[in-house]
């Protein structure tokens, strides 16, 4: 039976995360019952990105020019870098727009047991854009997991002596969370940065 | 700032079925980061898919040929006709590989409140088929919502004096189902059909 570019297709996509086998027949078919309106423009869409889309050479954020839009931005505080691990840490931070300074996006965290080191991500380039005398803080945002914390704990050993002040993102309860259904750590560390209201 | 690119993308992927707005950007990402292995292929695969799948003119069926592989495979059974509401039907009974007749895609249920009525499905079509001297069962395999059920009754009616033995699928406990978790419309079927061993 020759269903090749049936196959193909459900193939393709089955290897998009959060799309498994199952989910990707589904999509394949809502795709072919629909070409002309969104088979063809996420065709157009893809080639189009893969063609434009490239990493800041600056930060690592992904954009169409390089240097990317939030770095040439003149409303944006250069004097802040607030470092992440992934392009999506900074779509989302992006989104909470209440971070106006620059970002430095990592491509990862210190995983010994993946043997990702620190010659595998952005530290080199965050230790040079340090020296910049320009730059007063820098935020290490990164994820408040083991990894992500030997990450910033690494960096911020790494950026020492280099004149602008190193900050790490509060831990506490998440806006809207219940105390009953929080872990003791999360607790505990809301707990002890408890301030006066 | 213009990530008109990325920002089309993501909005085009959410709009498969299966990924929301969090997942279309997780997606996303991980195209963006793999342009030639992933993003290119998919964006080939989809243009391919959208020139070359159409459907069956005899049974509905999406294929790169019309008339389409099964209904010209001389090895199946042509006295044999599975009705099924969907493409995706139709694929589940092919994966499980026991079916060895032709198909007949419906294209959707009898759905009143959707307005939804025989004319918007293939059931003049189907009827045409039952004519033929050579189909000697017609099995009506829609979904067993009270949508699918009201559409198989309907179907019957008009099936009347075709010749043709009109048959559905049996109703029973699912293998590997256990008795405890199962609706008692099905348990009552299960009982009411039951059989010698």
């Amino acid at each position: 039976m020759n269903i090749s570019d049936i196959d193909r297709l459900i193939q393709m996509l089955a290897k998009l995360p959060g799309l498994g086998p199952r989910s990707a027949r589904r999509a394949a078919l809502a795709l072919i019952n629909n070409p002309d309106a969104v088979m063809r423009p996420l065709a157009q869409a893809l080639t189009s990105a893969a063609d434009n889309v490239k990493a800041c050479s600056r930060c690592g954020n992904l954009d169409t020019t390089d240097i990317c839009a939030i770095c040439t931005d003149p409303r944006r505080d250069g004097a802040l870098v607030c470092v992440v691990e992934q392009v999506g840490d900074l779509w989302a931070l992006e989104r909470g727009a209440t971070f106006g300074g620059h970002y430095h996006v990592l491509g990862g965290v210190l995983s010994p047991l993946d043997g990702i080191g620190p010659d595998d991500l952005a530290i080199d380039a965050l230790v040079a854009r340090s020296k910049d005398a320009a730059v007063t803080e820098i935020i290490l945002a990164t994820s408040a997991t083991v990894d992500g914390r030997t990450t910033a704990h690494y960096i911020s050993e790494r950026l020492e002596g280099s004149g602008a002040k190193i900050t790490v993102l509060a831990h506490g309860i998440p806006v809207g969370g219940e105390l009953d259904y929080l872990d003791d750590g999360t607790l505990a560390a809301a707990l002890r940065d408890r301030h006066t209201v």
